[in-house]
């Protein structure tokens, strides 16, 4: 049991038709935390500069995280600024400052080393490299990443995807990695990449799952308010792997368990800013409204 | 029992990636059909010129087709041309021309009148109104439309919607005719028209039914060779209304059930040109679907 999740920690400014907020507590391993402790004990491998308010520390310490890996460093947070507008499917990224990441060599524990699920959010596909070469009782490896990496690190990229069980990707990132339109052309060509699995999430369009053996397609969870989008899928990715770890094996029901506790754990992220649905969340909620969910499709 | 469809029985020329045809029989009546058929009776409202191919007459009648109601008039057909690129989600229309189908008043037989179910496929709504309201016995009306009746008869086609319990848009359609962005606010916005439900097409992301009781949500059914997406609204909307007349009852589990066959027809639709794959259409294959696309997401 457990899980450990390498990823960004950061502090996001953004703006949408409801809003803006600065300085939120944001990041990919942050936002998959908030879903993932519902399951299991989330161990997150990050870094943060000294600029880091302490009550983000405290707020995170409260989640019941555990912070051993969580590096503070002399210099400045990760800041990302971004923008959406419309039907607020895509971000536009106005600013980045990758501070403290640029310098980021993660460290683990030796318990921590002993988990066997991980899941490494996207950050630079050596740094996700390096901390997976340290994890020698890996049984289940997700994998995340984005398309500043497709572009610049393509080749890294795909030699780590022979090395992961799951690749998490957006439709978006799905085709430019592939160059396939298509979501299952795309997909099967990932999965020849080396992921034994391919998650592809399609934001308000639900998600696709393809493995050898199968093929799973579910809807998004209908969201009338979507407020602030950001880190919706690092908590679906949150909620699916969190299923996953806590139930230690993995077949076609709870392959599909999982894809809908993210889906509902993503569906909440969506309905304010920043981690304020998520940090309130209980596994109760995700129950309640997993039971609605099913009543959307099943018949 | 039964079925009455307003619609277009058209001469199609159709590029895609996977080839080019020409004078394909098409139209929003005539894809409607192929799938409307494995359900119940379908009485075709429509007008062809002369000509027309006697052998596409033929075909029709070969598929039990009540062909009644089919005006055959000196002028020319109905033509359409169009082609697809990419991911093949949206057709670039490169000529229309109307024909016949520019004084087209549907004529319909005093035995047809009386049947209860009737789908207004996509013409002028002064035509679909004209023959809405000759259908004195009707039960269950549904009602498709398309950007053009959008932005150059809204004010009829919201007169329309007042008279039908179910409209039928794709996404793109409710967007423009409510002017939300959010699909959820889009359906409700369409309801507050008139319709009592509002189902939104949306291509290779699935569909989604909203009415003041229900919000129902399902994903396409994975196809990976899609040939040619004409006519896949068209299908889908026969298959959902053909097996609601069949029932001749609604409740939650038929309309998921019908949104499902409907589904599972314009999967068929794609995977070939024109009325290519769906005039071979059996039953037996929609529910040897069906039963796959079930395990594609319920859990």
């Amino acid at each position: 049991m457990g899980i450990v999740v390498l990823g960004t920690v950061a502090l996001d400014s953004v703006k949408t038709p409801f809003g803006k907020r600065v300085d939120l507590l944001g990041g990919s391993a942050a936002h998959f935390s908030m879903s993932a402790r519902l399951f299991t004990q989330v161990s997150l491998v990050a870094i943060v500069g000294k600029d880091f308010p302490k009550k983000h520390i405290n707020f995170l310490s409260s989640k019941k995280l555990n912070l051993t890996s969580l590096i503070i460093d002399p210099g400045k947070t990760f800041r990302w600024e971004g923008e959406y507008k419309g039907d607020l499917n895509t971000a536009l990224t106005l600013d980045t400052q990758l501070g403290v990441l640029s310098c980021f060599k993660p460290e683990i524990s030796g318990v921590q080393r002993k988990i066997k699920n991980i899941f490494l959010a996207n950050v630079d596909p050596d740094i996700q490299r390096h901390l997976l070469g340290k994890m020698h009782s890996a049984q289940l490896v997700g994998l995340d990443s984005m398309n500043y990496w497709i572009s610049t690190k393509r080749k890294e990229l795909i030699k780590l995807l022979k090395l992961v069980d799951i690749y998490v990707a957006n439709d978006q990132e799905a085709r430019s990695l592939s160059g396939e339109t298509n979501l299952i052309k795309a997909a099967k060509a990932l999965k020849r990449y080396g992921a034994k699995m391919v998650l592809i999430k399609k934001g308000e369009n639900g998600v696709l799952f393809y493995s050898d053996k199968f093929i799973f397609s579910l809807p998004a969870y209908p969201v009338e308010k979507v407020i602030d989008p950001t880190g919706a899928g690092d908590t679906f990715a949150g909620g699916f792997m969190g299923y996953l770890a806590k139930s230690g094996k993995i077949n076609p029901v709870i392959l599909k368990k999982a894809l809908a506790y993210g889906t509902i754990a993503a569906s909440f992220n969506v309905e304010d800013f920043g981690l304020a649905r998520t940090a309130k969340l209980k596994f109760a909620d995700l129950e309640h409204r997993l039971n609605k969910f099913r009543n959307c499709f099943v018949f």
